[in-house]
């Protein structure tokens, strides 16, 4: 096999075999494949797709790149959550601990920042000390002793998705939704879960835009996770504004911490509310999402979640200090508004846009190698379908450095569309539920 | 500019403006763009297209990347030619002495194998001790001293297209009428010439299969070069099957300097006349195709021809011995004969497969790293429309290890097409000339 060949097979939309595909995966994760010739693969599958069997041989080569964890010895069911990612998810931060502290086991696996969204690991990398880098004996000792462990990828874990995301992140061969299957299950389905709950985002700050690939992706999600024989559903959910009042790292650990205590957005509260429902119903821990909604709020009322995430954040390595005093986070020395320029109402944001803003100031990565500012990030007082006026306060961009400034807040300025009227309908914030 | 955002919006089909353009090549010849990002482009070009402007525009940011030559205040006319590659193609080793020996002068910038195609640079370096890495001061002297010159791209010269090149290669996006035309004026523009003869290939052992491409191409190319002040033309030649009975550096040297003494297969001979006698009127040095074809054949007839070979050859640091004792190139060890296995006439050849034998041979390069072996290579003994006996050899393959001999066999074994009947019509040597 030569790459140059697969690589051409597939411009041209041919099909390739499971043996090709692990071979292909297999090569490049050893380094006999460089990363210029593994990226014109993955422009070339982004634009020509590929089929069921493709990606159902993809996820199989990237699940077999390394470990498979096995928890069967460990009490208690093992459940997960994963988010196709948008602006302002902060939703494990939150869920995580409630799930743990119903007495579910969450062994959780995250990313980091990809393209315009947020990462989980580079959020909790903002709390000062907190290790995400554990081996995988830690990991389990963690989540023997406290319910929940939030770690990277470690070198063990699926190997090949670890180098494969970090360069499509890079590359524009984020949007894809035959790699983002692969992705998301060779990583989910290494980690000894029996259930697992998806939160795939639609809308303008997603990187499914459109409902109908959303729900395609989502399919393919659930479809692949049962052939594998776990219990898997689907939320559909909006990403047409940022989720919660804030994206960046550190901003966003702040608002998840509130939202612990009772506190935080709404959209953020009920978001969170529903999809832990979902995986204590999985999870077998109760009958009906709505019993599994009530249980998620008694648990935050009680400050059992909260408690929760000091023990993870102690157990981890990090300052469990910050779950009292959030000022202990680092932030940015700068701030800028943007604001309206008319008066009317927020008719729709280009979610994206912001998320890219935030790049821009150094919240994420344009390279794999860059380093990102904890601190930087956007708070936002307008949801679609709010009343602005001229001059008041669309944005706020929080920032270190003002070299980049003009080009983020342009960014920022063209994301929000005022109307004249307020829009007759607002985004739901659930669509459906795929796969229940 | 973010080089992500310029991938992402040409993958999905969006223009660049010059200047992007312009900051895309200068950020990636420096090395502030990897490789790996320039492959996603790279693809995505090669899948969405690029207008007339950006080709221009890229054209241009590839001819600005380096130096632009200029030899007006040397006599004589500055004439050369460029082939879009094909297997077996080894006119410019005849072509050059040639139209030197007949007065004007031929400053040749070439490429190496590319994809299944070779390059005149690898031929080259196949005799002993010849340099195609001269000076951009040697190159003039040699020039000034005997008419012709022939070397590879220095770092002065389209440094962008030099990096650009060899990443194509190894990432399957060599077949775009754009890249092909920026990559080729680029280069041909930075030579000072006053006129350029294109040899544009069209067939199964061609980067552009189908006539209807290959016209597009030379269209593009010759609108390109008489944008510049240029005198250009374009040949549409044939490359449905390999062009002489050698592929593979050292042997196509051997049948160079065979045709260069008068002797070689007819149609090497025939095209090598024809693109000497256009060379010859562009370069106003003949005022008709016919009178530029008999200045060519008279000499070769009168031995300037491969004398000139043989200046060339001791000017550039090569052994100039060879030219009357070609038994002192290096020859594979071993050779494996593919034979018909049925009684018929060659109907059609795949020809790109032949070159890809070549290079599974160790002929051409897999990346753009590998070391190529000049000894290997095949010999081809029958022609479409050619009658053939059961075990009659069809192609003999030279080379000096079996570890990938089988590979290459059945590559030239299904490349050759054996049908019952004598095809009623055999392809052209040549189409048509676009732009006299």
């Amino acid at each position: 096999m030569r790459a140059v060949d697969l690589i051409r097979r597939k411009r041209d939309s041919g099909e390739h075999t499971p043996e090709e595909i692990h071979q292909l995966i297999t090569a490049y994760t050893c380094g006999d494949i460089p990363d210029y010739q593994m990226s014109a693969w993955l422009m070339a599958v982004v634009l020509r797709g590929m089929s069921r069997a493709e990606t159902a041989a993809l996820t199989e080569a990237m699940l077999q790149s390394g470990r498979v964890l096995d928890f069967s010895d460990m009490a208690g069911r093992k459940v997960d959550k994963h988010s196709t990612g948008g602006v302002g998810d902060k939703t494990s931060l939150i869920i995580a601990p409630i799930v743990a502290a119903g007495g579910l086991k969450v062994p959780m696996i995250s990313g980091r920042g990809l393209g315009h969204s947020g990462g989980t690991l580079d959020k909790l990398e903002s709390i000062p000390g907190f290790n995400v880098n554990l081996s995988l004996v830690e990991f389990r000792r963690v989540l023997e002793t406290c319910g929940c462990g939030l770690i990277g990828q470690t070198a063990e874990i699926a190997p090949a998705d670890k180098k494969i995301y970090a360069l499509r992140d890079v590359t524009g061969t984020v949007e894809s939704s035959s790699l983002i299957c692969a992705s998301i299950m060779s990583k989910k389905l290494a980690e000894g879960i029996d259930a697992l709950v998806l939160d795939v985002k639609t809308g303008s700050g997603a990187f499914m835009k459109n409902i109908e690939d959303a729900v395609n992706l989502a399919e393919l999600l659930v479809e692949t996770g049962k052939r594998m024989g776990k219990k898997v559903v689907a939320l559909l959910t909006d990403m047409n504004q940022p989720l919660g009042r804030t994206a960046g790292n550190a901003m966003e650990v702040v608002e998840s911490i509130d939202a612990l205590a009772g506190g935080g957005p709404a959209d953020l509260r009920e978001l969170c509310l529903e999809l832990a429902a979902w995986m204590f119903l999985l999870g077998e821990r109760v009958k009906t999402v709505e019993e599994g909604k009530k249980l998620s709020s008694d648990l935050i009322a009680s400050g059992k979640a909260r408690e929760k995430f000091r023990e993870i954040v102690a157990l981890q390595g990090g300052d469990a200090a910050v779950v009292d005093d959030p000022r202990r986070l680092v932030r940015a020395r700068q701030t800028s508004d943007v604001v309206a320029s008319t008066a009317g109402y927020v008719g729709s944001i280009q979610c994206e846009q912001l998320g890219v803003a935030g790049v821009v100031l150094g919240g994420g990565r344009e390279k794999k190698e860059d380093k990102i500012d904890p601190a930087v990030g956007l708070v936002f007082h307008k949801r679609i379908g709010d009343g602005v006026e001229p001059g008041e306060p669309l944005c706020t961009l929080h920032y270190n450095s003002d070299a980049r400034l003009s080009e983020a807040r342009g960014l920022v300025e063209t994301a929000y569309r005022i109307e004249p009227e307020k829009p007759k309908t607002l985004p739901p914030l659930i669509y459906q539920v795929i796969g229940a």
